[in-house]
């Protein structure tokens, strides 16, 4: 039996996420609103028939940056502070054989025209933009769901950690801006997941951080006094 | 960017389905065991680290079996009597673009030969003996048990939908067998999901069926008085 398959896109994500660093290390964590575009010959709105009537989805993709790293046997999950490590198939890293992604995203809406160009409105991604979807199921409550499985050392969602505010000045810019308040709460859950790497955290005060979202590079620092985060800076990302 | 990718089998199911005919049409909906054999290099007892801690894993595989038979648009669900067409992409149908399928299972035990030779036991299979693995990662609850969502077209669970029995032979033969017991409970829980064709259902009465169960041809039928099914023969498989 011949044990190697191609695989090909079927479509690409559109996220607020050009960029890794501040990504929710889950789908949902953060409700965020992506799009599914699909490609031909997939694009065609009766292959979609019927999903109207689903509310969320798994999508199937690729850590297309990650191909050329290869994998790693053996990982250091974020969760455990980088200090443990574990089975790659023990976790959901991206450093994996294969480099499947897989998430369970919510479904808004679906759009096409004339029958074509389907577009999938979707929510809560944790998908870089521009990522390869290599496929799309209905999520199933009764087979999905599964009532008192244990996850291991990811039990329990992460809980934002860190109190978040902005300065005075760019809380002014984000209130002229359209849609200005959608991307502050945006921020301000992001900041607040703490998407510093696990083993700084508490040790870099005052360090500056950029997170790359929509088009923008946000930037932060924690306050060595109070420990918050203040969120100071806000520019147009450099393409 | 490149949109073809290269996939490998990182392993291979061993279950109890050397055919397609009468497989459970989700995993878990009857807990049969099975194994995963791992293959070289993916086969080290440190990859799956930390993996004893977690109840369930999600196997990402290949429908290899219908590889040439390529993918449809649309496809007609058993679950809907046959009758209505829905888009490929709001089923689990095996013929989709990409031949991936989704399923989760329950880890039971992880055994290995000098930190190598890895092989997951597991149950609530669904797929065909021989499948190859693509991806196996930890179940997660907070972020893969979703609450409140709705399944479209299969919300509910398939209930059981025919009454089993066996003949007087087949029953006295099956209580002589080691681990006949076990057998003729999987037989039951099987044919009790109703593999027949949904089309054929109700009017297919003293019709014989052969149903493939590890090395075994289980043959039954539904009586015409009764509406029940009776199994009635069991032979060894032909290689």
């Amino acid at each position: 039996m011949a044990d190697r398959f191609r695989l090909e896109a079927i479509g690409h994500l559109r996220t607020p996420f050009p960029d890794k660093f501040g990504i929710p290390r889950q789908a949902g964590l953060v409700d965020l609103p992506g799009t599914i575009e699909m490609v031909p010959p997939y694009d065609e709105r009766a292959f979609f028939e019927g999903l109207e009537e689903v509310s969320h989805l798994w999508v199937t993709f690729l850590f297309h940056r990650n191909l050329e790293q290869g994998w790693r046997g053996r990982v250091r999950p974020p969760r455990l502070g980088g200090n443990r490590r574990l089975g790659v198939f023990a976790t959901r890293s991206p450093f994996r054989p294969n480099h499947l992604g897989l998430s369970v995203v919510r479904l808004h809406g679906i759009d096409s025209r004339a029958g074509r160009e389907v577009k999938l409105r979707i929510s809560g991604v944790d998908m870089l933009d521009g990522t390869p979807v290599v496929d799309i199921k209905p999520y199933l409550p009764y087979a999905d769901a599964v009532t008192g499985a244990r996850g291991g050392f990811a039990s329990a969602a992460p809980e934002p950690r860190l109190k978040v505010r902005f300065t005075p000045e760019l809380e002014t810019r984000l209130q002229a801006m359209p849609q200005g308040a959608e991307l502050a709460d945006a921020i301000r859950a992001l900041v607040a997941l703490d998407p510093r790497p696990a083993y700084v955290a508490g040790e870099d005060h005052g360090k500056e951080y950029g997170m790359a979202l929509y088009r923008w590079n946000v930037r932060w620092r924690v306050e060595d006094a109070t420990g918050e985060a203040v969120v100071f800076g806000m520019e147009p990302l450099e393409v």
